[in-house]
C-alpha cells in the first residue's frame, strides 16, 4: 500500500483513479454469445457452458430432488447462520415497503404513488472461486418482499454438474424455486431473451465478472433493465488517531482478498496510525489463504495522509467508495457529511463484513464511483412506482384553466381541448 | 384508427407492437458528435448548434439580463398558470421526501438509509415545435427539493438566438440559474463531459428526439446515469359503456398531436363506444392546428374490442402504457389491478393533460413498454439512498459468529478475521 502525504487538491483525481477497464474490447465477443443464445436458446447455453465452464449440463433446471439432497448435506451451523442473516436482511428490507399516501394538491385533485412489483426478475449468482450464497439472500429477499411473481436464479454449475448446496439452501429459504445451472454471458442472454427452460425477465440483478457486466450493459441497451453498472469491489477507511490499526488492517484485507483488482483506500489525519496499519497488514496478510490475491490488490492501493477531517471527508466524497468505514471521533457527525458512498460502517465495531453478510443492509452496491449517482439494491429496485390521479368535476374546474393556458402556450391545442370538452359538458349540465 | 375485434391472446404481442426504431443506425453519427464535444468543448458545441439549429451562439450561458427581459415579456395569465402548476407539482413531490428510519435488526445492530441528493444533475429541455417549459417544472422542482447543488439546464436556442421566455420564467421560479443555449446531441455531450461553459454532471434527465435519446444511452454506457430510456409518447384508454366518447376522442387526440410516431390505443368492452369514439375523432381532429400530425399518429393506432374487463386489464398490463386513462365502472378497483403503467388517470374528469401540466404528478414517464420495469421521474430520481450500519460491542458479539460462519463457507477468510480480531479484543478486555 503506497503512502501519499498531504496530496494537493489538483492531484486528487489522479490519485483516486480506479484501474481503468475498457469494456469495448469485450463487446464484440459478448455480443456474439448473446446473439447465439437469442437465436438457439437452450442449445446455445449448453454449448457455452461446456466450452467455458467445462461442464456438460443435460437438465439445466435444478430439480426438487437436487434441492433436497443439497439441503440435507449442509452443516447445521451454516444453515443457522444463513437463517439469522435472512432474518436481519428481511427486517431491514421490510421497513422499505411503502403504502400509498394520497395528496390532495387542490380541492378535488388527488394524486398518489403505488409501488407495484416488477413481474419477472432474474438473479445472477456467480460461481467461480466462492459460492456466493449471501447474494442469494441479498437479491432474493427483496424480490420476494416486493412481490415479484417470477424469480429466476441463474448460477454456473460446479465441476461435478451440481450447484453448491448453500446456494440451493438459501434459495429455498427465500422461496425461489426456478434455479438454472448456467453462468456467464450465456446466463444473462438466457434471462434477457428467454429460452425453452429459462423465462424471459424484465430486469436482471447480480454481481459478476467483466464479461457478465458487459453482457448486462448490452442487454440494457436492448431494453432489459439492470440493477446497476458494476466494477471491482472496493473499500475506503476513514480513520483518525482514535482508530485501532489492527482492526483497520483486517478490514482492508477483507476487501483485498476479493480479487487482484480490488481497491482499498485508507484516508487518515494521523501518520502514526497509517504506519501501524501498514505494519498490521504485513503481519496479518501472511495468515490468509488468499495471501497472494490480497498482496496484488494492496499493490494498487493507497494510504492518504491529509491535513484535517474536512479534507478527509472531501476526499472520501470525491472517491465515492462502495463501502466506507468511519473509525474516528464523532462518527455520527462525520456520517452526516458523507455525500457519496454505497454503504457506510460507523465506529470501531462495524466492520464491512457485517454488511456483506448479516447486518441487514444490502451488499449489492455501486462501485467504481457510481455511488455519485446510483443507490445500492433495495426493495425499490424490485418495484415500479406508478402514479395515479383522480379528479372530481370540482377538481377539473379548479385546475382546468391552468392546463388550458399552459397547453396553448406550448402549442398543444388538443391537450387544451381534452379539458375544455369536459368543462363545456359540466357547464351545460349546471 | 384500426378496429380489431376480439383478438386471440396469441395475437396480442403483434397487435401491441410499438413502431420499431433501430437506434444502432444512429449510433455512429451520434458517437462522432459526442467525441467531438468531449475533445473540443464549447467550440464543438457552437459548431454543431450552427450546423443543426442554424443559429450562431456567441455567449452560450443565459445572462441575468436575458432572464429579466424574458420574464417581463411573459403574459401575466401564463405566469399565473405556471405558478399554480408549480405549487401542485411541489406539493406532490415534497411528500416524497423521506427521513431515515433506524431499524435495530438485532440488539446493538442499527441499520438505516439516508437520502442524499445527487450533487450535479443536467436537465435537457427540447425546443423544436413546442417550448416545453412544463418539463422545466417537472425536472427542476424535484431536483431542487432533493437538494442537488449544481443544476444545469440545456435547451436549444430559437432562430433569433434567444431562449423562449416561458422556459426562462419557469427556470427562474424553480431556482435554476445555469441555463445553456445548446440542444441535441451536443448538449448531452456537454453535460456528460463538461466544457468551458457547461459543468460536467453525474446524471442527465429529460425528453428528446431519437438523437438525444441515443446520446443519453451512449453516455450511460460511459458511466453517466440517465433518468430512463425513452421512445415516442403514448396513451392507452380503457373504457366501458359508461364512458363519454367525446371525452375519449379528445384524450386520444391530445396524444396523437405530439408527433406522427405517437401511439394511441383504445381498449374497450363496448363496440358502440368504440364506434362513437371513432366518429368523434373524425369530427374533432378537423379543429386542430396539428391535424396532419394527429392523423398520421391515428393511422398507426388501434381500437381493441375485448370480451370482458379481465381481458381488458390483461391487455393493458401487457402493453404497459406510459399513460393510462381508466373510464369505466369501479375505476378504483380497476386501478388496483394495473400492474404495468407509467401514470394512471382515473374517472371521467381526469384527462391525461392534467398530469402533463399541473395535477402534481410527474410527466417524465416510461414509454415503449419500459413501464414493466421502470418508474417515472420522482424525487427518488434525484437522490441516492446511502445505507448505514452502526454496531455496539454487544451488537458485534450477537452477530459475529453468523458472519464468521458464512464468510468461511464462502472461502473468504479475511472477512471472518475482520470480525474475530475485534471479538478477541472484546474478550481480552472483559
Amino acid at each position: 500500500m503506497k503512502l501519499v502525504q498531504y496530496p494537493d487538491r489538483n492531484e486528487w483525481t489522479a490519485l483516486l483513479q480506479r484501474p481503468v477497464f475498457d469494456a469495448a474490447v469485450l463487446e464484440k465477443k459478448v455480443h456474439k454469445i448473446l446473439d447465439k443464445v437469442k437465436k438457439d436458446g437452450d442449445k446455445a447455453v449448453r454449448k457455452f457452458t461446456k466450452a467455458f465452464d467445462g461442464v456438460k449440463v443435460k437438465q439445466p433446471v435444478v430439480t426438487e430432488k437436487e434441492m433436497e439432497n443439497a439441503v440435507s448435506r449442509l452443516p447445521g451451523e451454516l444453515k443457522q447462520a444463513i437463517l439469522t442473516a435472512k432474518d436481519n436482511i428481511r427486517q431491514f428490507h421490510t421497513a422499505q415497503l411503502s403504502t400509498p399516501d394520497v395528496i390532495e394538491t387542490m380541492p378535488g385533485v388527488q394524486c398518489w404513488r403505488r409501488s407495484v412489483a416488477i413481474e419477472k426478475v432474474g438473479l445472477y449468482i456467480p460461481g467461480g472461486t466462492a459460492p456466493l450464497f449471501s447474494s442469494v439472500l441479498m437479491l432474493g429477499i427483496p424480490a420476494k418482499l416486493a412481490g415479484c411473481k417470477e424469480i429466476v436464479l441463474c448460477t454456473p454449475p460446479q465441476q461435478d454438474g451440481t450447484v453448491h448446496p448453500a446456494i440451493l439452501f438459501a434459495a429455498r429459504e427465500v422461496g425461489i424455486t426456478k434455479i438454472i445451472k448456467a453462468g456467464g454471458v450465456q446466463a444473462i442472454g438466457a434471462m434477457a431473451y428467454g429460452t425453452e427452460s429459462v423465462p424471459q425477465v424484465y430486469k436482471i440483478f447480480g454481481p459478476g465478472n467483466q464479461y457478465v457486466n458487459c453482457a448486462k450493459q448490452l442487454v440494457q441497451s436492448a431494453g432489459i433493465a439492470i440493477d446497476m453498472p458494476a466494477g471491482p469491489s472496493e473499500v475506503c477507511v476513514l480513520a483518525d488517531e482514535t482508530a485501532n490499526p489492527a482492526f483497520i488492517a483486517a478490514d482492508l484485507l477483507s476487501q483485498a482478498e476479493h480479487g487482484p483488482d480490488s481497491q482499498v483506500l485508507l484516508v487518515s489525519t494521523d501518520l502514526s496510525l497509517i504506519e501501524k496499519t501498514r505494519a498490521g497488514l504485513d503481519k496479518q496478510v501472511k495468515a490468509l489463504p488468499r495471501e497472494k490475491t490480497a498482496l496484488q490488490a494492496l499493490d494498487n492501493s493507497k494510504a492518504l495522509l491529509v491535513k484535517n477531517m474536512d479534507e478527509a471527508i472531501a476526499i472520501v466524497n470525491e472517491y465515492a467508495p462502495e463501502h466506507l468505514i468511519v473509525c474516528c471521533r464523532d462518527e455520527d457527525a462525520v456520517a452526516g457529511r458523507v455525500v457519496n458512498a454505497g454503504s457506510v460502517f460507523l465506529g470501531h465495531y462495524s466492520p464491512e463484513s457485517v454488511g456483506d453478510y448479516a447486518s441487514g443492509t444490502n451488499h449489492t452496491l455501486p462501485t467504481n464511483g457510481y455511488a455519485k449517482s446510483y443507490s445500492g439494491v433495495s426493495l425499490d429496485s424490485f418495484v415500479k412506482k406508478i402514479t395515479y390521479q383522480k379528479l372530481t368535476k370540482e377538481g377539473l374546474m379548479n385546475i382546468g384553466q391552468t392546463v388550458i393556458t399552459m397547453a396553448e402556450a406550448e402549442g398543444l391545442q388538443a391537450h387544451a381541448r381534452a379539458i375544455s370538452v369536459r368543462l363545456d359538458q359540466i357547464n351545460n349540465q349546471s
